[in-house]
């Protein structure tokens, strides 16, 4: 439960060959080679880095008692031996979502967006880590990351799509979406 | 609405003088002179600190609409001329406050502990500041910041009784209370 600082650094070294970047809304990132993930006090060497990025794990900020309930029987881990893809999304949101007050920010994120009730079917085959970035002083306020099974690449397509649809994405104004596979 | 980065440094200089130094709950700080302030990039120099805290101020993580609106009509801004006291309490709450859900901490902090409506009446005359310190990997979890007249020093001290006999402050498992006053 201890928040993790995890630094993702995108340069010519780490365990994830980068397959694809792509700019969704707003500025591109440089295209690296590799993406070498370091998490807490362990910083991976990154003098090649062409750029490096971070966020921390923490509490969960919109979920309610009944829905962890179900999250934490549906999600699975990070690291299964047969997740050899990857998706690394960082994404930022525009001033106007962070001005709402919670119940608004709750209202659009579920009620109308069914973040959690819509993405949950993808859970069981889409492991999935959320790091923030916003009190860190970022260029992003999430980095998101995402492991599967390449048989399950459609299936992923399918939960981004479902995701970017939404009312709450209508606040999202930079988004870079890496596909990667596991060296 | 940016997160700002705010830097206290407790050693021998800077423009607030420390009164006193009281460990409410848990450990005790060593106790400076001086209470140093920066925010931002503006690291203030700091080689003779007994000790740095940081935090970042952040979007509001329980008000809903209706209490944004009259919190925005009451409070008091911060560096008023009359504001010659202050009070710098960190404060950390134990792990099982940071893995309830979202509705339960809401349920705790205002439907049975009243944070926002037993509070209102104290704000016009004590101006306040909520820095997040939790993900930046520091000791406590907040960093709160409190001005106010000198007269109001007994006002200031019912605030803060109020909350501490709340159910919210039974998670709370460190509490240091610094009080000053203005160089």
């Amino acid at each position: 439960m201890k928040p993790l600082l995890v630094q993702f650094a995108g340069g010519e070294t780490g365990t994830w060959d980068v397959l694809s970047v792509e700019a969704v809304v707003g500025a591109q990132l440089p295209r690296p080679q590799r993406l070498a993930i370091s998490e807490g006090d362990a910083r991976a060497a990154t003098t090649s880095a062409l750029w490096e990025l971070r966020g921390s794990t923490s509490h969960q900020r919109y979920v309610q008692r009944a829905e962890a309930e179900v999250l934490r029987r549906t999600q699975a881990a990070l690291g299964r031996a047969e997740a050899s893809r990857a998706a690394f999304i960082p994404i930022r949101k525009r001033d106007e979502w962070w001005s709402l007050a919670q119940d608004e920010r709750r209202a659009i994120f579920e009620d109308r967006s069914q973040h959690i009730a819509s993405t949950l079917r993808f859970l069981p085959a889409i492991a999935r880590r959320l790091h923030h970035s916003r009190e860190l002083g970022e260029p992003f306020d999430f980095l998101t990351w995402f492991e599967y099974a390449e048989e399950h690449t459609a299936l992923f397509d399918e939960l981004v799509g479902t995701l970017r649809r939404t009312e709450e994405w209508k606040y999202v104004d930079r988004e870079v979406e890496l596909r990667l596979a596991r060296c």
